[in-house]
C-alpha cells in the first residue's frame, strides 16, 4: 500500500492566487485548522509520509480494487480498454473517508477533542463519523434536514458510528433562515464550533490538503495499472468540488510533470446542473452561500446560483477546488457536463454488467469514460468513487422514465456570475 | 483465486440419511435441477473444477478480504487473535451470489431462460438477480409482501439488475393463503415455474450444491492465514439454514479429515429465536411450510413452529441444512445460540471498531466469535456474511434500547417437533 501521498503542487509551474480575506477576521475554514494541514496547502513539498495511525486505518479498505471492466466495455461500445477504480467499498461509502481520516488524525493531534461539520446529502458526515469512531474523537454533523428525513438511513449510520446528528436547521444556533441548505447546515456547525472548548470545525473537500489525501486513488491506481501491464490514456472523474476527481488524476499529472511517464488526458465530468468548469467563469467567489469565509480564485456559476434538487447531491456545489481549477485555467484538464439521465443510465449499464452499484455521482464518470473510450487510442481509468446502495430511488425513478435532464439556464448564469470579479482583471500577473 | 470447489462429503465417513419423498411426484427442489447440481449433491468426489465463465464472474469480487481485527479484539477483550473473512463486498452484499453464480450457470446450460425463486428480506433474490444479469437469464422474484414493503431498496435493486419482481401473495398463482410468509412466496414460485416453458424453480441454501458453491469462502481463507503465517482452532460462522457456516467451516474440517492440519472447532451460531442446533430435534421434516417437498433428515424446530419477525430474517429458518445436521449430530460441530440484542451488539462493535457495518444476521456470528475468543488458544476466524448497510433501522432500535431478546419458547417447541419422526428411530443402521 502507498506510503505517501503526493503532492502536484511542485509541479504546476506557477502558483495558485491567493484567497481574498473578506472583512470579517475568521471564516469557516480557518477555524482552528491543525498546523500540518495548513502547511499541506501551501508547501511545494513533493511527497507526505502518511502518519503511521492513518495508514493503519486505511489497511481497513486500502488498497481499493481496480480491474479492466469488460463486461462495461461491451455494454457501451467502448473501442479501448476501461479500467475502473473502485472507492465505494468502506463503511463510508465514498472516497470521502481518505481525507477524513487523515483531518480526525490531524485535529487529535492537536488537542481538538470534538469535531464539528455540516452535510448535505451524509457522505462526508458518515465519513467524518467513521474516522472520528477510529480515532476516538467526539464528532458533531448538521445534516440538511430535508435530506436527513428523505435518507434517513445516512444519519442511522453516523449516529451508529457515534456522532451524534442534527437536523439543520436545528434550533441550537442563531441561525434559522436559509431553508433546507448546505449553507445553513455548515453556517450551523461553524457557529456551533467556536461556542466550545476543545470543538473545531472541518470540511471535505475542495481545499488542497483534502485533494491531497486523495492522492493515495491515483498513486494506488498507477501501481495496479502497471502491475497489470496496462496503459492508459485518459483519466476520468466527477467533479463535485473537485476531491475524487485530483485524487485519481492528479497523480497522473505530476508523474508526468517529474518526466517519469507521458502526459494522459485528464477528464473532469461534472453536472449540467452545475456546469462551472464548463459554462463558468474563472473568478473570486466564494465557497459557500453565507459569505464568511474568504474568495477563492476558482471556477464558478456563482455562489447565489439556485441550484435544483437532482440525484446526485454529492456534485450540487457552484465552484470548482482552486487547485482544480487553476489547472482548467492552464489547460492541464479538460471538462464536460452530463445531464442525470445519461449519468444514471450510464450506472445503470455498470450495475448490470460489473455487479456493482455506482452513486449516481459516480455514474457521470462512468458516461464521461463512455464517452471517452470512444475516443481514446489506449485506454480509459475511471474513478467509482462511491456506491448507490442509499440511492436506489434515483434507479427506480430511471427505469420509471421520470428522470429529466437538468441543464443550468443561460440568463440564470449570467445573472449569478454578474457580480464575480475575474481572475485575469485582478491579478494579471498571475497566469 | 481458487480454481475449485471442495465438498466434504468423502471426508464424513458416512452417508446422510436419504430423503423420504412424499405422495406428490415432485416437490420444490427436483423441479427442473440441472444435472450437474444433482452430481454434486450426492457425488463422493471432493474437487470440483469451477466453470471458467463462474470464475470469470467471481473474479469480479473474489477473493474477498481477510484480515485481523485487532480493534473489534480490544473492544471485546479477546485473548486470541479474531480473523475476519468478510463476504459483503459484493453487490447482493452477502454470500449468496456465491452459489447464485454457479446455478445460474448451470440452469443456463441445461436449456433454461427464465429463473423462478421466492425470497424473504431479499438477499437471495438480489443474489440471483445479479447472477441472472451476468448470464443473460430472465430473472422472476417472489418477494415477501411485507419485507417488499419494509425494505424497498431490495425490490429496486432487483428491479436495477433486470429482474421482475411481484410482491407475494401476487395474485398471478392460485396460492393466495398464507399471508406474509415464505413459505407462501416459495409456493408462488415453484407454481409459476411449472406454469411456463423454460423456466425453473431455483433455491438459495441447504443443499449440499449451495453448501459446495459456498467453500470458496473457506479455501480461500485458508489460503489467506497461510499468507498471513495465521493459526486458528475455531471457525465461526452463523447458521439460517447453512450455507455460510458451511462454506466457512468445512474446508477446514476436509482438510483435517485428508489429514492435512490438526483438527479446528466449528462453531455454528444460530438465532435463539430459532435455535434448532441447540433446541431442536434430529428427524424428518420439511424444508418449507407447504409440505409439498420431500422430508429431509436435519436439527429442526419444527417446520409448522411460529418464528417470530425479528431483526436477522435471514435466520428465520426452522430447519439446518441435512449435511450440516449430519455433522453436528456425528459431534463434528458445535453451536450456540445467541439473542438478537447481542447479536445486534456485537455488530455495532465491529461497525465503530472494525469500520464495516455487517449485517444483523453476521452480527450473531460476531457475538459467537466474541465468546469463543475468550475460549480459544490460538485464534478465531468468522466469517462476516453479507453488510448491514439496508437493516440500519435493526441498530437505530438497538441504540434506542428497542431491542428484546427472543427465545423461544419450551412448550411451542415441544408442540412443533411432536409428530416428526427421529432420525435414530427410523433409521438407525445410519447413526
Amino acid at each position: 500500500m502507498t506510503a505517501a501521498w503526493r503532492s502536484v503542487l511542485p509541479h504546476l509551474g506557477y502558483d495558485l492566487p491567493p484567497d481574498l480575506t473578506p472583512s470579517q477576521a475568521a471564516g469557516p475554514v480557518s477555524t482552528g485548522l491543525p498546523l500540518e494541514l495548513v502547511r499541506q496547502s501551501v508547501s511545494l513539498r513533493e511527497w507526505w509520509d502518511i502518519p503511521e495511525e492513518v495508514v493503519a486505518q486505511y489497511r481497513k479498505y486500502r488498497p481499493t480494487p481496480l480491474w479492466r471492466a469488460t463486461a462495461f466495455e461491451r455494454e457501451v461500445d467502448a473501442r479501448v480498454p476501461v479500467y475502473v477504480k473502485y472507492e465505494g467499498g468502506n463503511i463510508s461509502g465514498s472516497h470521502k473517508l481518505n481525507t477524513a481520516l487523515a483531518q480526525a488524525f490531524y485535529y487529535k493531534r492537536a488537542g481538538i477533542t470534538e469535531v464539528v461539520t455540516g452535510t448535505g446529502a451524509g457522505q462526508w458526515g458518515t465519513a467524518l463519523a467513521a474516522a472520528c469512531a477510529a480515532f476516538g474523537l467526539r464528532c458533531t454533523v448538521f445534516m440538511v434536514g430535508g435530506s436527513l428525513r428523505d435518507k434517513p438511513y445516512r444519519g442511522s449510520l453516523m449516529r451508529l458510528l457515534g456522532a451524534t446528528v442534527h437536523a439543520s436547521p436545528s434550533g441550537l444556533t442563531s441561525l434559522t433562515e436559509g431553508g433546507n441548505s448546505l449553507a445553513l447546515a455548515i453556517g450551523e456547525a461553524v457557529e456551533y464550533a467556536r461556542g466550545g472548548e476543545g470543538r473545531a470545525f472541518c470540511i471535505g473537500s475542495g481545499e488542497n490538503y483534502s485533494i491531497l489525501h486523495q492522492s493515495v486513488i491515483g498513486l494506488e491506481a498507477i501501481e495496479q495499472l502497471d502491475a497489470l501491464g496496462a496503459e492508459v490514456d485518459t483519466v476520468v472523474g466527477s467533479v463535485g468540488a473537485g476531491s475524487n476527481f485530483g485524487g485519481i488524476a492528479l497523480p497522473f499529472h505530476a508523474r508526468h510533470r517529474a518526466g517519469e511517464a507521458e502526459a494522459v488526458r485528464l477528464l473532469a465530468v461534472e453536472s449540467s446542473a452545475t456546469p462551472k468548469l464548463t459554462r463558468g467563469v474563472y473568478a473570486y467567489d466564494h465557497t459557500d452561500a453565507t459569505g464568511s469565509g474568504p474568495m477563492e480564485a476558482m471556477y464558478s456559476i456563482g455562489s447565489s446560483f439556485s441550484i435544483p434538487a437532482s440525484h446526485s447531491a454529492g456534485l450540487r456545489f457552484h465552484g470548482a477546488a482552486k487547485l482544480l481549477s487553476a489547472m482548467r485555467h492552464h489547460g492541464s484538464v479538460d471538462a464536460v457536463a452530463v445531464g442525470q439521465r445519461e449519468a444514471l443510465d450510464a450506472g445503470r449499464r455498470f450495475a448490470v454488467s460489473e455487479l456493482v452499484v455506482p452513486a449516481p455521482e459516480s455514474g457521470h464518470a462512468l458516461a464521461g469514460a463512455a464517452r471517452a473510450a470512444r475516443e481514446s487510442t489506449r485506454g480509459v481509468l475511471v474513478c467509482v468513487s462511491g456506491h448507490g446502495l442509499l440511492d436506489l430511488s434515483a434507479y427506480d425513478q430511471l427505469l420509471a422514465g421520470q428522470v429529466r435532464d437538468l441543464a443550468a439556464d443561460e440568463a440564470a448564469l449570467a445573472a449569478a456570475t454578474a457580480g464575480l470579479r475575474l481572475v485575469e482583471a485582478d491579478l494579471t500577473g498571475v497566469k
